[in-house]
C-alpha cells in the first residue's frame, strides 16, 4: 500500500480506484467489484452490496476523489456529487462527508480532492475506534448484550460502531456473549454479523427477531446495543427497522437500550425524528429472501407487503448515546457540530 | 361423502382413513399425505405438516378411530395414544382432545372411538363458528387488525380462530384490513395466513415481524389479534414465538390485545405461564428457511441459534380472551372446564 491506499473488511481504495466488498454475498461468497463510476457505486448502494451508513459516506467520498483523479471536470463532478448524495436518504454520514468535500470539487485539483476523501477514510477509523473505547464502559464481565444489523467492520472503515465496542470488549477480556437479531427482511445480522463476530472469536447466538422479548422477559439480555443511521438534534434516532421494537421491549424490561454511532451520524439540521426520511424499499424484499446460494419467495405471487428500512425511536426510549467523544445520557450532551 | 367421512381445509377423513395437506409445501404445493399409522402422523406433527394447536388434536382424536377401524389392540391403541400424546408438549387442546379418548380405548368398540373423533372434528366446527360471531364484535368498519402465525382454517376443521374472527367480520361487509406477520422462522404468516386471506378477499399486508412497532407507532394498527397454544388458568396465555413482544408493543401504544381459542385452549390444571412448558427447536429453522420450491442457509455454517417455538404472554397484558362463549375481559371470566 502506497501512502494514498487505504483498505478496510469491506472497501478498498488502491491506485485511485475504488472496490467494494459485495455484503449481498456474505457469509458464502468474499467477492470484491471494482466501480467503475458513481453509476455503479450508486446501483451498489442501492441494492445494498455496499452498506452501513458510515461505509456509504466513505465510499461515496472515494468515488470522487477516483472521479477528480481520471479527468472527470467540474461540471461532472458536481453532477455525480448530487447524484451519491441522493442515493440513500436516511442515512447522514453520507450526507456529512460529501458536504465536507463540496467546497473542493471546483478547486481543479484532483489531489486535494483525494487527500480530504483519505482524510474522510482515515478520520472514520479514528472515530471508530474512539466510539469502542468510549462504550467499554458499558460491557461488564460477561455482559449479553443483543444487538440488531450489523454494525461492525463491514459498515465502517474502522472496527465499526455497537459491533466494535463489542469485539473491542472482548479484545480487553470482557467475554461479552451477543444475541445477534437476524434482521428481517435483508438479514444482516444472520449473514454479516454473525461472520464478523465468528472472525473475532466472540461467543453469539443467532435468533429470529421476534425472539428478543421473550429473552428479555426471562432476564437473558443485560444490554441492547445498536447502531444509527441519523440521530436528530433532539436524539430520536433513526436506525435499521425493527430498532424502535427493541427500544420499546427493553424499556418494558428495565434493559439498558444505548445507541452507538459517531458524531457525524448526528445532524444538527433534523430537529427530531419526525423530520428524517424513512427509505420504502420494494416488496420482494419481504415476500422472499435473496442469498449468493440462490432466491426463494415464501408467499403467494402477488402477495401486497410494506417494507420500510428504517424506523424511529425516541430519545426518551434511549439511555445513552455513545460517540467518540464518550457516553451521552442526555440529548442535551449529544457534540452537534456547528 | 357419507356420515362418517369429514373434510376441512387441511385434513381429510374418508372411508375411516386420515390423509392430511401438508403445510410446509403451501402456498407453492397442495399436496395431501395418507396417513398410514401413527408414527406417520407423529413425523408429520413433528415436521408441522399438521400444525395448528386445535388441528393437531383432531388429527390425533381421527388417527386413533382409524387405527381402531383397523383392528389395532388395545395396548397397540394405548401405545399410540401416549405417543400422540406427546408430540407436541405446548399446545394443550392435542391433550384434551385424546384424555376424551381415553375411557373409549378399552371399550373393544371401534365405532364409539370413531364417533367419538367425528365428534371432536365437528365440535371444533361450532367452536370455530363460535368465536367467530363472538369475535365480531372486537371488528369496527375498516378495523386494521394486526395478526401473526397462522390462525385460520389450516390450523383447525372450522373457520379458524383469531383469522376466522376476520374472515366472519370480512363476510359480514366489516371490511378489516390486516397487517400480516411473517412469523419467523417458519413463515406461518407469509406462506399460510396470506395464502389463506388472498382466497378469502381480505385486503392485507405482509410484513416482517419486526416492523409491527413502527405500524403502531404510526396509528396503523387498531388491534393485535391472536391465537393461542394454551391458556392457564389465571390466563397467561402461550401462543407462537413472538406473540408476547406483540402484547408488549401494544400495551406501550394503548392498542387492545386479542387472544382468540376455543376453551379446549385452556388449561386448568396449569396455574400460570412459568407451568407451560415451551418446545425448543433446531438451530437450522433460524440459520435459513426451507419451501417447497428449496431450502437457503443464511448464516455461517455452525453458527449457533436459539429457536423457541413459543413464548407466554402474561395475563396482565391480555384486553381480552374470545372463546366459543364470548368476550372474556379478565382471567376470571374464562370458561374454565371442571
Amino acid at each position: 500500500m502506497t501512502t494514498y491506499d487505504r483498505a478496510s473488511t469491506s472497501l478498498k481504495f488502491c491506485n485511485g480506484r475504488l472496490s467494494i466488498l459485495d455484503q449481498r454475498l456474505l457469509p458464502h461468497q468474499e467477492q470484491w467489484h471494482d466501480c467503475a463510476d458513481s453509476k455503479a457505486l450508486i446501483l451498489h448502494i442501492h441494492s445494498l452490496a455496499v452498506r452501513g451508513a458510515p461505509l456509504i459516506g466513505i465510499a461515496a467520498a472515494l468515488m470522487l476523489a477516483q472521479r477528480a483523479l481520471q479527468g472527470a471536470s467540474t461540471a461532472q463532478l458536481q453532477t455525480e456529487w448530487k447524484a451519491l448524495r441522493a442515493s440513500r436518504p436516511t442515512a447522514v454520514n453520507l450526507m456529512n462527508y460529501l458536504d465536507q468535500l463540496q467546497p473542493l470539487l471546483n478547486s481543479g485539483n484532483p489531489d486535494m480532492l483525494r487527500d480530504a476523501a483519505l482524510n474522510i477514510f482515515d478520520n472514520d477509523r479514528a472515530l471508530c475506534l474512539g466510539i469502542a473505547e468510549a462504550g467499554c464502559a458499558l460491557i461488564q464481565t460477561g455482559s449479553r448484550v443483543l444487538t440488531h444489523c450489523n454494525t461492525g467492520s463491514l459498515a465502517t472503515a474502522g472496527v465499526g460502531t455497537a459491533l466494535g465496542i463489542i469485539t473491542h470488549a472482548h479484545s480487553l477480556g470482557l467475554a461479552p456473549k451477543v444475541w445477534v437479531d437476524e434482521t428481517r427482511p435483508l438479514l444482516q445480522g444472520s449473514r454479516l454479523t454473525t461472520w464478523e463476530l465468528a472472525r473475532a472469536g466472540v461467543e453469539q447466538q443467532l435468533i429470529c427477531d421476534n425472539m428478543s422479548a421473550s429473552l428479555m422477559a426471562a432476564g437473558e439480555v443485560d444490554l441492547v446495543l445498536v447502531g444509527a443511521d441519523r440521530i436528530a438534534a433532539n436524539g430520536d434516532t433513526a436506525n435499521k427497522i425493527g430498532t424502535y421494537a427493541l427500544a420499546v421491549l427493553a424499556r418494558h424490561h428495565n434493559i439498558p437500550f444505548y445507541i452507538a454511532a459517531p458524531s457525524t451520524t448526528i445532524d444538527p439540521n433534523c430537529p427530531n425524528g419526525a423530520a428524517i426520511p424513512v427509505e420504502q424499499r420494494a416488496a420482494d424484499e419481504v415476500r422472499g429472501v435473496s442469498t449468493a446460494q440462490g432466491s426463494l419467495r415464501f408467499s403467494p405471487e402477488g402477495c401486497s407487503a410494506y417494507n420500510p428500512a428504517f424506523d424511529v425511536t425516541p430519545a426518551k426510549l434511549i439511555s445513552a448515546w455513545v460517540t467518540e467523544h464518550g457516553v451521552h445520557t442526555a440529548p442535551e450532551q449529544l457534540p452537534l457540530r456547528t
